[in-house]
C-alpha cells in the first residue's frame, strides 16, 4: 500500500518537509522511493525572454539541470541512508503532467509531495501543481504542508 | 508524524478504502484514530423540501443520525481490532468546514480521507469536500482514491 513512493520535488522547503514523512513511512512498508524533478520548460522559456539575463535557453537548461542533479544527489544519499532503494529521475516538461505520467510509468503505490501553505497569485488562478496532481491522480496522494 | 489520524468519513466506498491505508499506517506510528462524520445540514434542509417525502427535518435528522451511529460502530470495532485507540464523533454542519475545525480541535497529526475518482456536477462546480480540505488544511492530508 505504501511500498513504492513517487516523491516529486521542486527542492523547496515544502518538498523537503515531505521527505521526513517518507522516512517515517518505512514502518508502513515503504521499500523504494522514486525521486522526481521536472524542469519546467515554460519557466525556462520565460526566463530566456528576459533580455537583461542575456543567456540562451540551452545555457539556462544546462544550469538548471546541474542544479537539479546536485540537489538530487543529496536527497538520494539521505534516503539510501534511511535504508530505501532509490531511483532518481529528472525530466523537462510541465510538472503536473509529468508527475501524472511518471506515477503510471513507475507504477507507484502512493505519491508524497509538499505544498506551500499559501498560493502565489499564479497558483490561485491556475491551481497549484499539487492540486492538479491530487485532482487527476489515480494513486493515493499524501500532501504535506510547509 | 502519523500518531493521531483524523478520519472523516461519509461511509462511501472511497471512505472505506481509506480505512485500509489507516490500518497500514500503524507501522508508521499511528496510535489513535478520530473517526468523524458530518451530517450535512444543507442536504437535510434540501431533502425536507421534497414534498413527496413528507418527512420533517427533525425526523430526517434523527434517521440520518441513527444510520451514522450504526456505521460508526462498525468502523470503531474494526479499528479497535487492529489495535488503535478510537474516538468517534458525529456533528451536524457543513462537512469541509467541520473537518477543518475538528483537525485543529483534536490536534491530529494527519488527515486521511477517501475521494471519488470522478466528481459529480455539483462537485465540479463547487469543488469536492476533499479538495477544500486539502486546500485549506494546516495538516498533512492523505487522499485515497476509490
Amino acid at each position: 500500500m505504501f511500498e513504492k513512493i513517487l516523491y516529486p520535488t521542486d527542492f523547496s522547503d515544502a518538498s523537503k518537509k515531505a521527505l521526513d514523512y517518507i522516512k517515517q513511512l518505512k514502518g508502513a512498508g515503504t521499500k523504494e522511493v522514486v525521486v522526481f524533478h521536472v524542469i519546467d520548460e515554460r519557466e525556462i522559456e520565460h526566463m530566456s525572454h528576459l533580455a537583461e539575463l542575456n543567456v540562451s535557453i540551452e545555457e539556462l537548461e544546462k544550469r538548471r539541470e546541474e542544479y537539479a542533479k546536485e540537489e538530487m544527489k543529496a536527497i538520494e544519499a539521505e534516503l539510501k541512508n534511511s535504508g530505501f532503494k532509490v531511483k532518481t529521475r529528472i525530466d523537462k516538461g510541465i510538472p503536473f503532467r509529468d508527475i501524472l505520467k511518471v506515477e503510471e510509468e513507475e507504477n507507484v503505490s502512493v505519491v508524497v509531495l509538499g505544498s506551500h501553505g499559501k498560493s502565489c497569485i499564479a497558483e490561485m488562478l491556475l491551481g497549484s501543481v499539487s492540486e492538479k496532481v491530487i485532482r487527476k491522480s489515480n494513486k493515493p496522494v499524501l500532501v504535506v504542508r510547509r
